[in-house]
Order: structure tokens, then C-alpha cells, then sequence
């Protein structure tokens, strides 16, 4: 009996250490491809070069669509198909201006309108500046003394944080309702410090929000070079005025689409694993890393796939997500139809925190976790094997009430807010073999759940 | 007797614990330093920005000898000072030129002069060229066919490679002994492909050696991106002429120094720990990433304690090593005089492999490997906790035959070729977190060994 035992173990010993073996053959095949051949990096220049900014809405955003849908048709995906999804449309208008104005002297500063804003009424704002860390010293200040003022949020990112995404959370409650906090006071516009570490000279834009119950006021973002400068400003001139003007305005929703491709698995085809980034991007720069690194790395992973000739046992989806910027339209599309359509999505992995190099991934399943720190080994030599408790991505957070896993791939993230959201994002800050790294990393880990699944 | 042998245990082990708190405590405290209030990158800003190129030998790099030295004053280290050290003295001379020229066309090409090579005599060189991969193609195609020719040597970065110093390691030999190797063979110059990953458009400079009993050619290095149209022309026309003019030499060597900062230890003063990186850098840009940051991130190291008044056990030295790039005379001049005095150097750690983000250190030495292998939980927060056997570092080399565990700090590697010793090598590609975090790893380790020596 003992001896039988002994015997059972070591067959599934065996068995263990020879599907490690094969399954460590293929993550190297994977990561070769991917390092020697890699198509991302070139991809990526198209869609930032030759296309450009996608904001939700824009004529770039359907060129992205048609270029995203021909390159997977070209890569010679089983199948592609747009999912239609109604899209909120902002547009900024033209070049916001901005000026601390003392007794003597006039600064010019770099702002940008924060997406979502409204314009500035009758030729911009010019008031006085009430500066704060917080929504707290608001209620301390007092509405007396706020009325008629421009807010002006000033927490800088906790810089201790190791992960930078850590010092975002820590700042971003003041693009996103500092508009809405201000105008609870009386506040007549509002300028919020970039979300950025000190020294950027650029302006980063993103998402804010409105109440209905709430007055609606201009808000902006000012660099964090010039937030210093506003600060040191007003600690000389308390009485100074700030002036801010822009343009922009939300229109009709228009008609846009999600973008998917899909390798059908040969074992469980209902089974889907789905991969993706969104689409579209703000309207600074080019949306190199936030996140056509994300959309050309989720091809790519499927591209490899196909080059290699990995027949999948489970089915593969590359979904270009449209509008998470400012909307989350194409998100919430995709989990619908796949509720719809009776789609069973086991797990899906998001990159959208840049193409940097990969160092493993974030998990939003305990269970899951679990197996998949199984893999840590597999992972090792291509330096991505940080498996651990995180955010899987907003686009695919959706589909979690139907009991999804959520996966998001987890680049260094250093650099990230260098670039976020600011001119900064451009395709001459990424990194081929970063991009490529991170595509081979998710390969690897969509193989692996496709072989073994998630739990 | 069990129970005492329990409490024993439990005293240990409670032991062990509060050093791991306090330890913990204090790691923390110099990353916060660090990524707060660190000094690196505005010094490397000097550095870089107001001396810039600081080849050895040169005015730049005795303002950079000065710099330093004022700026370990400032930080109020318990001494600072120079070892005189003779450097050999190469100069570029006029920027250099060459072309592919054809039947019907010529193209301009990126090269520049390998550090060390000779001058072309009389405006230039001009003749066929014969590609190889290897030097043993050489002996195949033979001297008869060689002879009075130029030899191209285009062997690619082998791009598999995860670890980008593995890749360089794949490729060097042509720049280092390629002159040698062709001249053997009779030919009158080589064009080596730059150590450097596809498409980049800048040639990358770099060290090449002579050998007396073999004739000295001029030897050049031709950006990847050109190469590859070099190889692709070769193919059309096999008669192509290549067209090049350099003209550098070696003069006389100068004096120089390296630049030493010492903090005193508390305990075992008469142990001492070096941390270092040279302070020289090669001439077609500003030595950002190599290797000023690793001078930046050394001299920090020690502010850090100074700043948080961490008295360490052990002596600490940082140093400014001068002469990396073209002799490493400055390594050498250390070693010797430590020898000379009587110290022991149980540790030293250097930090040339770029200014990114720190992922953990590599350790020459299978003793400590283990002990330090015990850190990786105190490093683990900081995600730079891959402690592995791996170099050291070149400068210091040298103090290894008295028995100094060396240390290398290990950055992310995944850019550092296409900065290394070319045109991108400026301040501009440096991330202050990341070089900040650098620093950190360094003063953490160096506060480990500080407390509990090396073995």
C-alpha cells in the first residue's frame, strides 16, 4: 500500500515537473517571439504617428477602431467584430490660458481643462485664490470666505509611496470632486495641482465629475511646476488674482465602438480569457503608454499565439475597450453582451498602467491568487513573477459581477506619471522591449490559464 | 532542560525579530530621505548640465573632481579626499564622417571613433568592405581576400536575452578586439555595429584595444540603423566602398584623481565599506546614467546617513572613481593604496549599470550571497529584493584580491544600451524617483553591513 502511494505520488510528481517543463519550453517561446519578432512596438507607432490622440468621440478615436480592426483581421484572428457603444463626446476647444496676477507683475501658467469640465463664461475667470490641501479645510474656511473665489487644490502626490499608482490614490480625490466641493462653498472655478510629482512642467488632464444638485464650475489643471510657483505666490500676495480661461463643452454622445478579436480554443471554447486596453486616450499627446501600449500588447499576445501555432484550449478575446477615459462606455458594453450572449468569461487581464517593463501581475481573486503564485517559477527568469493581491483594470471590472477574475498586468511604475495623462505620452517614451516584455508576460499567463484554468 | 532550550530559542528568535523591526525602521526612514528629500538629481543636474562630457584627462572631468569634492564638504562628511592617479588622455578631435558609396550614390552614415583607436591617415580611408558575424569567419574567408580592406563586423545583440548585460556580453568582443583580429588579416579598418539594440540611430563610442606585435587600424562604430543599411547595400553590391575619416589619438597621460568621502564608523572603525561609481564618462554626450548616477547615488548614500544622523558601526567611503571608461586607473589606484595603508575593505559596492529603477544587488562572493539573501524581506517593500550572484563592478575590481565582497547594484536593464556610451546619455533620461531609489538600495545595504558585517 505504501509502496502504491509512493508510486502515485511520484507519477503526479512527474507530472507536475513535466508540465512545468513544457509549459516553461512555451513561456520561452513566447518571450523569444515577442523580443525577436514582436510586432507591438511597431503598432504602436502606427496608431500614435500616423493616427494620434483618441479622445472618445474624435474622427482619430474611429480611425483606431479601423486600424486595430484591420490588424487583427491581418494577424489572421479567428474572428473580429466591432461592438457598438454610445460614447460621451468632449470636446476642449481651443488653448486654455492662465495668469497669476499680483499688483506688479503678471505669470503666465500652464493649465489644461480637466476632462468633463465646463468652459469659463464670458472670457475666463479672474478672481482671488483660496488655497487648500483638502475637502476638510474647506468646511474649516468657511463659504464667507470662499464665495466668488477659485479654489485652488494643492496636495502634492505622497512621494514616500514606492508604487506610484499608492501616491495617485492619494491626490486624485481633487480632480475628480474638487470641482463639486468647491462649488458646495460658493467657489466660482477651481485649479488643481497636476496629478504629478514635483518638477513637471506640463499640465495633466483626466476625468472629473459633476452633481446635478451642485453648481457646475470650471475646473482646470495647472503644472506642478506652476502650482509651486502659485503657492509661493500667494504666501507673498494673498490678494492675488488667478485668471483662467477655457473652451470646452460636452456634446451629443456619438456612436463608437468596441474592438474585438478572438482565437477560439480547441478544448473548452466556452471558456473565454480576454485581454485587453482601451482604445481611446486623452487629447494631449498620443496616448503612447495610457494605453495603446495596452491595446497593441493585448494584439500582440494574441498575435504570438498564432505565430507559434499554441492552439489554445480555452477561447481568446483582444478587446480594444472604447471611452474608459471619460465614460467607461465600452467597459460596461462589453460585460453586457457577454452577459447577454450567455458568454462565459473566466478571466481577464488588463494592461493599462503603461508599457514599462513588466513585473508581474495584480490578481483581484484570493483563490485564483493562490494558483497562480503556482506559476512564480515559470515567471522568474523573465523578471515578471511579482504575483500579488491587486487591481485587475476599470475596463474589465464589469465583468467581475459575473465572476470574472480580474487580472492586471503590472509594469514598473516609476515613470508612469511622468507621462500620464500630460504632452508627455508619446511614442518616443516607450520602450520596444519594455512593450514587448509586457506582451510576452501576458502571453504566458493567458497560456497558462488556458491550459489550466483559473481555480 | 527542554524549557530552557525553548526560551533559548524564543530569546533568539525575539532577538532576531527586533532586529528586523529596527531594521525594518531605519530602511524605512532612508527610503523616505530618499525619494523626499534626496540630493542625487539635482547634483547630477550640475553634473551633467553645468561640466557635461568628463572623459579622463580632460578640463571637464577636474571640474568634475572639484564638484564632487565640494559637494561631500557641503554634506559635512567627516573628511574628503584626493588620490592622485596618472590617466591616459584620448581626444576625438573633428567630428568624424562617412558614407557608403556606390555606383551611383553615396549615403551618409552615423559612426564615431572607438575610444583608443588611431587616426585614418591622409583624409580618410576608403575601400570594399567585407561583413562578418565572428572572428572565426575571418580565418575562413582568409587574408588573400581581407587584405587592404575595411571589415565590417555586424554581429546583432543576441535580443533573447532577458538581462540587457547579457546581450552586450554576446556582442563586445567585436568592439574590444576587432581591430586586432582584422588587422591580423591585413585589413586597413573595421566598422563594428555599436553595442547597442536595433534601430537606434546614434553610434555608440566605447573602449578597443591594440596589441603590439599586430598592426594598429582605425576602428569605428556605425549606428544599428545604418549598419543594417551597410549589410543591406553589401547585399546589392558586394564592390561598395565604405568612406571613413577619424581623427583621434592618445596623447601623454595627465594627473587626475579620484574623490574619496569618509564617514567614520562607530565600533569597528578600521572596517570599511566603499560605495562607488566613476566619475569619468565618455564624450558624445553628458555620462548621465554612466556613470554619473552612480557617482550622485554614491555620494547620497552617505548623506542619507548623515541627514537621518544614522551613525554606522563601520567606516564608509564614497567614491569618485576616475579613468572607468579607457583604463581604469582610477580602480586600480584604490585598490593599491588601500593595500598600502593597511585598510580593510570588507565590502565595496558600485553602481554603474544606469540610474533606473533598482531591483537588487548582484554579490561576487557565495558567503555573503547567503547572509545577504536574509535582507530580501527588509528589501521586498521596495522592490528591489533580487539578491543574486552576479559582478560586482570594474572599478572596484581590483580591491577583490584582498578579499572584498563586491557588490554591484542592479537597476532595470531593459534601457540601458540605448543610452550606453552614445548621444542619449543625458540628464534629460534620467527619472529622479528612480535614481533616488537607487540611492536608497545602496544606503540600505550599506546600513545591513554596517550592523553585521559581510559574513
Amino acid at each position: 500500500m505504501k509502496k502504491q502511494i509512493l508510486i502515485a505520488l511520484f507519477l503526479c510528481s512527474s507530472i507536475f515537473v513535466n508540465a512545468q517543463n513544457k509549459d516553461s519550453i512555451i513561456i520561452k517561446q513566447i518571450f523569444n517571439e515577442a523580443l525577436m519578432n514582436g510586432k507591438a512596438y511597431d503598432d504602436l507607432r502606427v496608431l500614435c504617428k500616423e493616427i494620434g490622440q483618441r479622445l472618445s468621440g474624435t474622427q482619430n478615436a474611429q480611425k483606431a477602431v479601423e486600424y486595430t480592426f484591420s490588424l487583427m483581421k491581418n494577424y489572421g484572428f479567428d474572428s473580429v467584430w466591432l461592438q457598438e457603444v454610445m460614447v460621451p463626446m468632449w470636446v476642449r476647444g481651443a488653448k486654455e490660458t492662465a495668469a497669476i496676477i499680483t499688483n506688479d507683475k503678471r505669470i503666465n501658467t500652464s493649465i489644461c481643462a480637466l476632462g468633463g469640465s465646463v468652459a469659463c463664461k464670458s472670457g475666463g475667470i479672474l478672481a482671488e485664490v483660496i488655497e487648500v490641501k483638502s475637502f476638510s479645510e474647506l468646511s474649516k474656511i468657511g463659504k464667507e470666505k470662499i464665495e466668488g473665489k477659485i479654489v485652488f487644490f494643492n496636495r502634492m502626490f505622497d512621494e514616500k509611496y514606492i508604487t506610484t499608482f499608492s501616491a495617485y490614490g492619494s491626490a486624485v480625490d481633487q480632480r475628480g470632486s474638487g470641482a463639486i466641493e468647491a462649488a458646495k462653498y460658493g467657489a466660482i472655478g477651481v485649479v488643481v495641482r497636476s496629478m504629478a510629482y514635483r518638477n513637471d512642467p506640463n499640465p495633466h488632464t483626466g476625468a472629473m465629475r459633476y452633481k446635478d444638485s451642485v453648481e457646475k464650475i470650471p475646473a482646470c489643471a495647472i503644472s506642478t511646476v506652476d502650482a509651486e510657483i502659485l503657492s509661493d505666490e500667494l504666501k507673498k500676495n494673498p490678494k492675488l488674482k488667478f485668471y483662467f480661461n477655457q473652451n470646452c463643452q460636452t456634446l451629443d454622445d456619438v456612436k463608437s465602438y468596441n474592438v474585438v478579436g478572438k482565437i477560439q480554443g480547441t478544448e473548452k471554447p466556452n471558456e473565454i480569457i480576454c485581454v485587453g486596453g482601451h482604445l481611446d486616450s486623452w487629447d494631449l499627446a498620443e496616448g503612447a503608454h495610457d494605453d495603446g501600449a495596452g491595446c497593441v500588447q493585448s494584439i500582440e499576445a494574441l498575435r504570438i499565439f498564432k505565430s507559434l501555432n499554441i492552439k489554445p484550449k480555452r477561447t481568446l478575446h483582444a478587446v480594444m475597450f472604447m471611452n474608459e477615459e471619460n465614460g467607461l462606455r465600452g467597459g460596461i458594453k462589453y460585460a453586457e453582451l457577454a452577459e447577454q450572449n450567455n458568454e462565459k468569461h473566466i478571466a481577464a487581464i488588463e494592461s493599462d498602467a503603461g508599457g514599462f517593463a513588466p513585473r508581474g501581475f495584480g490578481i483581484e481573486d484570493s483563490v485564483a491568487l493562490i494558483r497562480f503564485q503556482k506559476y512564480i517559477p515559470l515567471l522568474k527568469p523573465y523578471l515578471c513573477e511579482q504575483i500579488k493581491s491587486g487591481h485587475g483594470g476599470s475596463d474589465i471590472g464589469p465583468l467581475k459581477k459575473s465572476g470574472t477574475v480580474c487580472i492586471g498586468l503590472s509594469p514598473d511604475s516609476q515613470r508612469y506619471f511622468d507621462i500620464h495623462h500630460s504632452a508627455n505620452d508619446v511614442f518616443e517614451n516607450v520602450s520596444r522591449r519594455e512593450l514587448h516584455m509586457g506582451a510576452a508576460a501576458m502571453a504566458s499567463l493567458i497560456y497558462l490559464i488556458s491550459e489550466y484554468g483559473v481555480k
